[in-house]
């Protein structure tokens, strides 16, 4: 069992380190918000009062952060953590930040003589209680082999996706796959019921036909079609759309960057921005299916 | 077993009649061109001089043609063929046309009290030739239960999408789906690449997350990650960019009737449109990875 | 001055036909309202009790209609009004329809030798009012010739497009790029205005940079920037959404009968379309900005 | 007449220099490049061995950069030039970079008492040489009245966009629209062409209705329409594909900042570096064009 520093316990990060406390690691936890850390004190885990404590000692360094300019505050510019942490340490970022921010702890750490993986989480709060999250990440192969214990103590999957930064662009293409399937899978269910059918039937044959996807297997956006997913208790819970609008933001960011021409990324972006803007920022994001709605009297 | 007139053996037509032929029906069939009906009286059917003879008396016709207006002058305006049909008939129409087309034949056929389905096919040549298609039929649910067993010599799934035109509906959007899902995991893949991912990494770990589709599962885009697909095989064979066309206009004309919002679709189809004008018409729908490669010197 | 016969006095040809009878020609009308007939006739135009009555030995047929199939219908399948009309007449429609209709009329009534125009306007109600319409005319030079005068009686411009059809293509051409650069304007404005900026100067400034265009010079769809504009005055009057829809179809349709691309034109239509469902198809176009603009509470 | 200090005389900085010199200003230049310095010395102006020798005591520092991280680098930190500046001068960056970058410069320039405008152009290469570019600016209203008389040395129209980064946002949204119009029209011109209209025709006709813009009236990109356009001369010079795509960078970047929806301008970013990655990236913007021609042999 290992020793743990765990930097931002809120929603995600919160169950994480319970997790991890239940898997019999010893866990020292962090968080501005003291209020965030006692149910994971109360699980098990230890109080620090400062990131530097939490992280003093430690094998690895675990952060759940909600930004990547705040997570180069942290380590880097402001707080400057990476000075408290061994060179022993490897320190596990499994926040959603752009590529670059990866890249830049990575290389701040290296000068320092500490290894960084970039570890992005699929799977949204319900996956971090159950700890059946995926990690995707990014980092030289004997870090992620030396990580992987601790990931599958709070996960089920763990993938390997390349170098530094190669986590975050494998969430960001997947979850920029993931938009574009919900609303053409949205669009699709609405141009049928608008041309007479049942939109479970019509389900049902695109499940098993080509026009299978995730969103149509296992998060129905037309109410009612599906029992427990969010389209079915009135777009409550899940994966906020403003979460959402984040991750697109960073694939535009990406495709910027390296010139990538992304038609439909850029058309998913465009509608699930207007979609937040209409009031829906905090519902889930297969309520996209009310875009498509007509709603005119 | 059923005696069963067959018009239209192309393509997909011929490997459907000879799949009737080997299930043990007695086919007779027609098309314009005698040479097309070779193949299938060499495996057991028999020839008509017209199409009045192949049907004249059995108890399913079937016809496989290329598009509605084809479909309405067969049946109805030109050759009135419905005229020659026994009330005892049912007609099957596995050509895929618009929803009208297939409304308008039924309704010309219930004049003459003659039974219709609309019954289009997904799985391409390759699912006609091994007789595992998709049915997606609609119509009456008794005239589907009494087709069903001969559906079922031609492919493997036969779905009951509703009234008239349902199964022409239920295709369209599964097709304007699945272009989405296409397209989508192609720029999905090129992101990754443009950034440094291994194509074949990052299909593994979407195959596994929320971005997984159709498209990514059995048909991979990306030249090289999948063996026997087309884009592995220079993108021959496979469904056609010019097919794909079509039926996503067939998607667009329906949305255009019921004032249905496709913006993923529409996209789709200007993508695919300016594909085929470039010079992949006649190429597989994948190769919209082309699109989005550099190709820039 | 001329005899003219008119069918279809609703809100465009009402006013037209009353310029008709105020520039001195002999005007006799039709309509299925006899109510509409009332100003026309009012005005000084004869009443007559039929199609066929008001077009009897008139030099010109002139017609406004509200789709294609019903204009079809008129002069060849239902009320075969082309038998009653003169082969010395001209008959001028001026409905905005599909081109394929245009040529149909055309091809109809030169097997019975009667010469057809198709001549659809742009201006809307108040250009219709004002007799500042523009007419974009299809059909042979000498027959435009001949109409010139007489649409200069309703209208201040007058185009020959090309061939029949032509007028319908080109006036479908220019609504889709109308299309387009008010939606671009909007958006423009509001990106602007997020960002802190007055839209009534980044207007000034666009209006005398490369941002220019019909939209942001004659019709700013920002409340307030203009006068007179529907914009500031709650999006009434002007050109309806559901009509610059059925335009935006009949762009789309020609796109997909000659497999040109339309991104740009096809986005506008989605969004049009969605636009219109979410209750604002009675509004003027203009009215898209609402759609950019934050409603979020 | 004015003593200035010009950063930066590449394509668009040279010409600006030199006019500022026909217009009797004292010029201290500086560039990287020794060559880039050679013709705007011969046309009168002093070279300087450095940034700091060019803005010695001069009362506009006038800078021309490639990008927004060039020139905080320039000011800020890394040759920290803000510091060899006069509390008297007035820095004038006419670079077209982020509003962010603009900002930042501006915050670090008060600090120092240093007061500061943002002032993009608009005018290409050939506004530069011919000193009719346009100025976008953003900052205080005093310094704005104080830099007009030497800006409209190098430009005949100056706008005051509002405060500090504002002229970048009017920049960027009035290239947004630019880029959404010249594709519109691109695409209109090929749907009337693809139904068999002459180019010229069409475009003379929507010259004169709604779909009037700027890429229509001067910048046809229709080869053969206009004379003197990049259109008819093999798309070389005007404003490079690239530059387009950088401009949209930037306007997509600002959205994603203000959680804008920009849904025109997003696809026009993917078709134009789709377009750049096909080869066409340093042809002129008009361009576009090609991408709806028919390639297929």
């Amino acid at each position: 069992m290992a020793t743990v520093g765990f930097i931002g316990v809120g929603n995600m990060g919160g169950p994480m380190a319970i997790n991890l406390v239940r898997a019999g690691h010893q866990v020292k936890v962090y968080d501005l918000s003291p209020q965030l850390m006692e149910p994971v004190v109360a699980a098990g885990a230890a109080a620090a009062a400062s990131p530097e404590e939490a992280v003093a000692g430690a094998e690895f360094v675990v952060s759940m952060l909600p930004s990547g300019p705040i997570v180069e505050d942290l380590y880097i510019h402001g707080a400057r953590l990476l000075e408290a942490i061994s060179k022993t340490s490897l320190v596990i970022d499994c926040s959603t930040i752009a590529p670059d921010n990866a890249v830049n702890l990575a290389t701040a750490a290296r000068q320092r003589g500490i290894a960084t993986l970039d570890a992005p989480v699929s799977g949204g709060v319900a996956g971090a209680q159950a700890g059946t999250l995926t990690f995707i990440v990014g980092g030289a192969l004997p870090d992620f082999e030396r990580a992987r214990p601790l990931l599958l103590g709070m996960g089920k999957n763990v993938f390997h996706a390349g170098d530094h930064g190669a986590g975050q662009i494998a969430k960001i293409c997947n979850n920029m796959l993931l938009a574009v399937h919900m609303i053409g899978t949205a669009e699709a269910l609405q141009l049928g019921v608008d041309n007479g059918l049942d939109p479970e039937v019509l389900s049902n044959i695109m499940l098993q036909s080509s026009g299978r996807n995730w969103s149509l297997e296992l998060y129905n956006p037309y109410p009612g079609v599906m029992e427990s997913v969010p389209a079915s208790k009135g777009y409550e819970g899940g994966f906020q759309v403003n979460l959402m609008n984040k991750d697109l933001g960073l694939a535009l960011e990406a495709g910027l960057k390296s010139q990538s021409a992304t038609p439909m990324g850029n058309l998913a972006k465009s509608l699930y921005v207007q979609h937040g803007r209409n009031g829906w920022g905090k519902k889930d994001f297969s309520s996209i299916q009310k875009w498509f709605e007509k709603q005119e009297k």
